[in-house]
């Protein structure tokens, strides 16, 4: 059978390639290896009820957004996956600089006596450092060809590859701060840091990864505080509104505040599998950072005091709760915002002359599309058939497909099919790159209403310990409880259920009750989830 | 003396500064730092005639582009200089993504095995690799709060911190690779890479650097390195009509190539002081890795070949050649096309009053100058003087400052002041957005032309060795001359002049001649400088 052949069938009948995958092929196609790629692509994924977690894993790998490397523990970002990521760090980069920001780039090595300095933060991150000790390699005279590390070029001292940089910046913003007129800073840095992390999965948990790191320094406590506060919203912003994730603003309890932080603020977001992802944290890190390392300036009154500070990040994370939380059975979902490819144009044809007249009515639509600053792809390649064409853009998450065949020609009309809710209507040629646009920010809306109602559906009130382990066991999602405001109550919970306080919300209303174990009195709910 | 008749009396006796600043103000500023600062920034440069390379240095910092930090050989961007960065980012990642390359991302580390897979490269940077050995940090037991590397938690195999990232990426190639249909692969990478020199200097040679490397794969020979030879034009572009730096394209001699390639191409620019700085790679690899990492893919003959390979790279270094090939004495000159700001608006003012009216005059320049996309300022600051104001935008190297005072009011008029020219005008306010959308190109064109002038002044024919050397030692910059073609006389000559030859210019006149040393016959000029 040619692989013309089987393309033909599949293209009509999408539901039998996993089972013809299974069974017949695996024999025939040893030989035809770009055949067997193309079948495996083609094979369906495992749906999130099966398996979710294995769905996530799959639909990375599948979608081309990134694989793991040679290297254990870190992820190639593949081009796909790169783009998107391209997309969300120019819409925080944008409101970085719209709240007055600056960019800037600071070492990635921290020397081991400036990682120690502030002590909280290096307990924290000490357990999963990349430590550099050397700085030369030299052939190794037993083995021809092969390199060994040289003994003589050892490091006076070691150098922590960095897992986040508060350090190296503080260290540095010592030299740049001596008066109140020189606060504050406000400084971002886009960069990759390293947490020697025992077990990864791409994009939610990667011993490399990038992100980006804000660091302020304020002369008062107050100023600070609105920093952070601040640096949340905009992070909500972009969740929401742009990756079309709706987020619980809130704080985290004492437990689990970022090393170093006074107060470390939140977004959380839920999965459709139920279970909570921290898509942004924002840290009032009080003056720890700069009595660590010295930081003081003279205010107005002629004292000399410490410097007040915060930092804020988002990471390659960002990707994982982006897929997990609007992702299906067929593939990717993408928020148009986030999209490399807005709308693709598949053209159903016979013949070099039937595609020449569908590829000039299609050039039309491209071009007005693309006046209005659509990302669109008009794919006449005719090695691959209509139907395999479908089941590609559908996986790799494209918003709106417009297919156009002969009748289309006929009546001036297309076929546009919304990847969210895999609908299909035929529209009229006239007013169509109109009639786009406003369907790609009815998307836009669409996935992020959806996620919100999903969200909703699946924050449940308990008030009692024996009901939240039954909603946590049977249903899932985020149970909103009282809480006593101990350790040992969050500890014990997290112990016998995996559930940890995601965090007290933000707009919480005040509300009298017993916590969940000690039956203490409580005045709010907090939210309780399982957790990536 | 207080700080604003300090100011005042500086305002308009500038060279006043250095010999007021030397002798009586040492114990009068002692606590007072911030006016310290003030006068220290205003301190004359070194001149580039006293101490070019000190002139260099000072003027990297003072115009606060970037710092050394507390890492050895590392350094920290500050925002001003992260802003120029990144404007030379936006425009070559544009041009990558014009000749169809996309963007990802690879591991920062490199397993030794895969280092050292192909040879030469591995040969090429072994020297100079910062190697992580260990994942984790514990308290050191006899040092209470001190942190120790871990000894149990020792890397089974050394991990490379990457110096250039062929070895990583040819190792994922090869599963992305079965088909001539998979190729080519068109891949850039925006990263940091670090290698271990002894001797740095800001921005033109760091242990940590910020570059973009392209890795490219290709089904043929031929493609391979139209590939090469595109990406060099890509380079020289920038390097010309962005940067405002003329280059000269060519290739390297063998002992110049990059470690692991077959032939090198570059573009080499000439500095101020006549030395010469490699602003761009671009490098034809073979099949050297695809043979290292086995790279094998099916032609459309049906046989197995090696895939072909290119990388090409520009860093950090780049602004070392802006900084170095157009400032002068003053400052900064940056060419329009890079500056953060490009115009700033100095109001001349005596009281809230006047400054208002100056206001609503330039608010209404400001508007216009944005719509035109034109980024500007309006310094309205009132704790610096006007002159202090020139001043600190020289040094910065904005391109335009436009001067606006009571007369100018009353005349409908604006001073305009080049930076590039050092020139003043009196231009009327009607059309003015328009006139300095005309002059920011005329200064981008001016600069570029200046510094070609000089260039090409500073290339001179030598026919004789002893001619070479006294050309070199009395006039420096490019020397045109004929070599036989063996490492032999080119290490010679290093040996002896420390000049290397730059390139062999792919633009070359065929022409008959003797080498320099041996006096055997060549038919064509190469170019020797001493270089960055």
């Amino acid at each position: 059978m040619s692989e013309k052949c089987i393309s033909i069938i599949f293209a009509q009948k999408p539901k039998l390639y996993h089972i013809y995958y299974m069974s017949v092929c695996n024999s025939l196609l040893a030989f035809d290896l770009k055949l067997k790629e193309k079948l495996n692509f083609m094979t369906k994924l495992t749906t999130r009820a099966e398996d979710y977690s294995k769905w996530y894993n799959e639909l990375v790998v599948k979608a081309d957004l990134a694989e793991n490397s040679g290297v254990r523990g870190c992820m190639v970002i593949k081009p796909y996956g790169y783009a998107i990521w391209e997309k969300m760090r120019d819409e925080l980069d944008r409101r970085f600089k719209e709240t007055g920001h600056q960019n800037a780039y600071f070492p990635l090595f921290v020397p081991k006596s400036l990682f120690e300095a502030e002590e909280k933060n290096a307990e924290g991150f000490a357990k999963e450092c990349a430590v550099v000790t050397h700085y030369r390699l030299k052939n190794d005279a037993e083995n021809p060809g092969k390199l060994i590390v040289d003994p003589e070029a050892r490091l006076e001292e070691e150098l922590i590859v960095r897992p986040t940089s508060e350090a190296i910046i503080w260290n540095t913003y010592k030299n740049w701060i001596q008066s109140y007129r020189d606060l504050p800073i406000l400084i971002n840095q886009w960069a990759n840091v390293v947490r020697w992390e025992m077990r990864t999965r791409l994009f939610l948990r990667t011993a490399e990864f990038l992100w980006q790191e804000g660091h302020t320094a304020h002369s008062t406590r107050e100023e600070a505080m609105e920093e952070t506060e601040k640096m949340l919203e905009v992070y909500a912003d972009v969740a929401e509104n742009v990756l079309a994730v709706p987020v619980i603003r809130g704080v985290k309890t004492p437990s689990e505040r970022f090393a170093g932080a006074d107060e470390t603020y939140c977004i959380e977001a839920m999965m459709q599998d139920g279970k909570a992802l921290q898509a942004g944290t924002s840290h009032f890190l009080g003056q720890n950072f700069a009595k660590a390392f010295d930081v003081k300036f003279t205010n107005k009154e002629g004292q000399l005091e410490y410097a007040w500070a915060t930092s804020w990040g988002v990471s390659t994370r960002l990707m994982g709760a982006l897929i997990m939380a609007h992702s299906d059975d067929n593939g990717l979902v993408l928020p148009p915002k986030l999209a490399p490819i807005q709308v693709v144009i598949v053209p159903i044809f016979k013949g070099e002359e039937q595609l020449n007249l569908i590829r000039k009515v299609a050039d039309k639509i491209v071009a007005e599309l693309k006046q209005k600053g659509i990302s669109v792809k008009f794919d006449d390649d005719d090695q691959n058939k209509p139907g395999w064409k479908f089941a590609e853009y559908e996986l790799k998450g494209v918003p709106v497909r417009i297919a156009m065949g002969a009748r289309d020609l006929e009546n001036q009309t297309v076929e546009v099919a919304r990847r969210d809710t895999l609908t299909k209507e035929v529209k009229p040629l006239e007013n169509i790159a109109e009639y786009i646009s406003q369907l790609l920010d009815e998307i836009q809306d669409n996935i992020f209403r959806k996620a919100l109602k999903f969200r909703d559906e699946n924050i449940t009130e308990v008030d009692t310990y024996e009901e939240f382990k039954k909603v946590l066991e049977e249903k899932g999602g985020f149970i909103s409880a009282h809480w006593d405001g101990t350790a040992e109550e969050e500890e014990q919970i997290k112990e016998e259920t995996k559930a940890t306080i995601r965090c007290i919300p933000l707009d919480n209303d005040l509300e009298e009750g017993v916590s969940l174990i000690s039956g203490k009195p409580s005045n709010q709910r907090v939210i309780f989830a399982k957790a990536y």
